[in-house]
């Protein structure tokens, strides 16, 4: 990548997040009232919904934290962080250990679900916001989560299934991505690597299980052995935004380690996966696509949503960077033209989350149950920095 | 409705039922192996999924069973409702009496869940079917399955909540409108009247909780008393096409009895609904608006489904035939047109049933688990009985 465009990029990218991202988040989504955040916005961030996600409260948390960590001393962020640090250990926590899923705007439990995102988030949140703090019960707390994570990932028959397991035993591949995440930031901010055995477990078994070469596929659901389930729907499943997101989990872990074979092989998922997921008509990666170009059983199927592009920039610039390769920049700036040119709200700041599969904007809200100050923050931040250190590099 | 309408259109839905929609469910659908329907089906009619939806096999064996009873006695329609029909008793109940969600090809328990949808497609499937067959069994089965529909609806508390009920108790208007609608087949295919308290009780909290004179509207979810849940988005969730059909349910009803009041209400919802509910730039009924006009939750929002026209065009017809007001005649003819227009696949057969906003296919699929042989042959079939009906009477 020419150094001039480096540094256009890198003027884009901390405009978007220090002028436009987060302000909009530090304006309409704090509750000083009742701690936590607001994050059910409409265009114009108005709240259409007081209730709380557990995961936007955690993945609020880690946001505010890590820009006070790893970017700049803001007392705001910080107190951004505490504000939903706060809530989460006053209001989300069950008696059992457990998370909630969903809880009121004062803090009174509405949901609690078998999946455990609600305590991955709520790990990175309490763990960077211990660095950010010097809290040290913030991270004997992210300890206690990460263990309970850990332990359940391990035992799958401690939680309620949804299925019957006498008739059909399935796996999903968003565990097995999350965790490998999740004890990413753990050992960042531990600055321990005794989560790498963590790390090899996660990725043998998605590498045993869900990545099938052959059918360059990395799958969403699969058997219990790895099975492809190609009757059902489930089976067939492929979304290419989350596979997408576990190739840059993967480069950076192959950066991490200096494994060449792992960052060859994460660049295989990306590229398979840009390949399913891009819409040749319209542009734009789709939300879900069918293993063998069936329809999808999701009706939402061909909807652009924002974290999949967000995903996929991120993802083509470390490619690029670890790479040199020319392809990686061509998808990088094809993506980055669609997804600036489409997702940004020019007239209201932040960006649209979910549009027509031609484009248009379907709807105009800021945030819901799982759209908040995450993936676009994050992909703004994570790709500024790596930015700076391609500065010079060529 | 000019006499000559009425024939053309007689015809048209002839044509559609018996040469078109129902053909194409008795050729791909019977899984003569294991019984029960096959239902995820592609465009073609190829399988999608092997597993099995209960509410399919219920309402399934309701349709074929209903042509029998109504149209003609074709020895064909009453195999595929005993192949129905055997498959809900041999494999689509619990110990406890409540039946499945969904199984496997062969009958084993793949989810159950909380509502008792299941249990009200199986309990006119058995009643109608009973009529069909002379099965005094079925009936019994289906008084079964009612009673306990009964004691479900009046003991919200037997079933596990999903959100805490010491937080927040809401109520969904599904469970109101579905209970009339399986008493209104009860009373029919068993010539009791009984049925009619059950059904003034469900109209009476219909009016009281989920009716709002003052906002126009028919609500999918109230509080415990009816309260309007302003701040949640699913408080101020309007599905035009639920409250289109429960529109239709209480004219039949106000007909039944020979009730103005209850007619007179039932246009007032049908006329919201419309207008609510309308799109005035593409045309077609959107999936769910938003009491105060805000962005609805549902990211399929401005989809435009199947079932929705299908209960529109029932709905405007009978309120036609009830009123012989013109402004019932006029909608009617506007959405006849957009939707024979759009929905129907004129290749393969069958109706699309998920299209976009603007009216192009979004999934090709004629099944799946939502999907399956009944709205479609059940306003056909209504409707043409409703024209013969109207012929000559103006």
């Amino acid at each position: 990548m020419r150094q001039e465009r480096i540094e256009e990029l890198k003027q884009i990218y901390k405009d978007m997040l220090l002028d436009n991202v987060i302000p909009f988040w530090m304006k309409y989504s704090p509750d000083w009232e009742n701690g936590g955040y607001y994050h059910y916005l409409d265009r114009d961030g108005s709240v259409l919904s007081t209730d709380k996600s557990v995961w936007i409260q955690g993945r609020g948390t880690w946001i505010f934290s890590r820009l006070y960590n790893v970017l700049e001393k803001r007392s705001e962020w910080l107190d951004m962080a505490k504000l939903g640090y706060d809530f989460l250990i006053k209001h989300c926590f069950d008696t059992d250990e457990r998370m909630f899923f969903k809880v009121t705007n004062d803090g009174r439990p509405l949901r609690k679900r078998r999946y455990w995102f609600s305590e991955t988030f709520a790990a990175i949140g309490c763990a960077e916001y211990a660095k950010a703090s010097g809290d040290s019960n913030a991270l004997e707390k992210a300890d206690r989560i990460f263990d309970l994570i850990v332990k359940l990932y391990k035992n799958p028959g401690l939680r309620e299934p949804k299925v019957y397991p006498q008739t059909r035993q399935t796996k999903s591949h968003s565990e097995t991505m999350i965790l490998i995440a999740t004890a990413q930031v753990m050992r960042e901010v531990k600055n321990d690597d005794s989560y790498n055995e963590i790390i090899d477990e996660c990725i043998s078994e998605l590498f045993n299980s869900f990545v099938k070469y052959d059918e360059k596929a990395l799958l969403e659901n699969v058997g219990p052995n790895g099975e492809i389930l190609d009757t059902l729907p489930e089976g067939r499943c492929i979304n290419p935004g989350h596979a997408i997101e576990t190739s840059w989990f993967l480069l950076s872990e192959g950066l991490y380690r200096n494994n060449h074979d792992l960052i060859k092989k994460a660049l295989d998922i990306l590229e398979w996966s840009l390949e399913r997921g891009w819409d040749n008509e319209f542009g734009g990666l789709l939300y879900f696509t069918d293993l063998h170009g069936k329809p999808p059983e999701q009706m939402e199927w061909d909807m652009k949503l924002w974290w999949p592009h967000n995903e996929a920039l991120y993802a083509l610039l470390l490619a690029h960077h670890i790479t040199g390769n020319e392809k990686y920049e061509l998808w990088y700036e094809k993506v980055h033209k669609w997804t600036f040119e489409h997702f940004v709200d020019k007239e209201y700041g932040e960006w649209f989350g979910y549009l027509h599969r031609d484009g248009t904007v379907s709807l105009p809200i800021k945030g819901n149950v799982w759209k908040g100050p995450f993936h676009i923050p994050r992909f703004l931040l994570y790709s500024l920095k790596l930015l700076e250190r391609m500065e010079g590099t060529k």
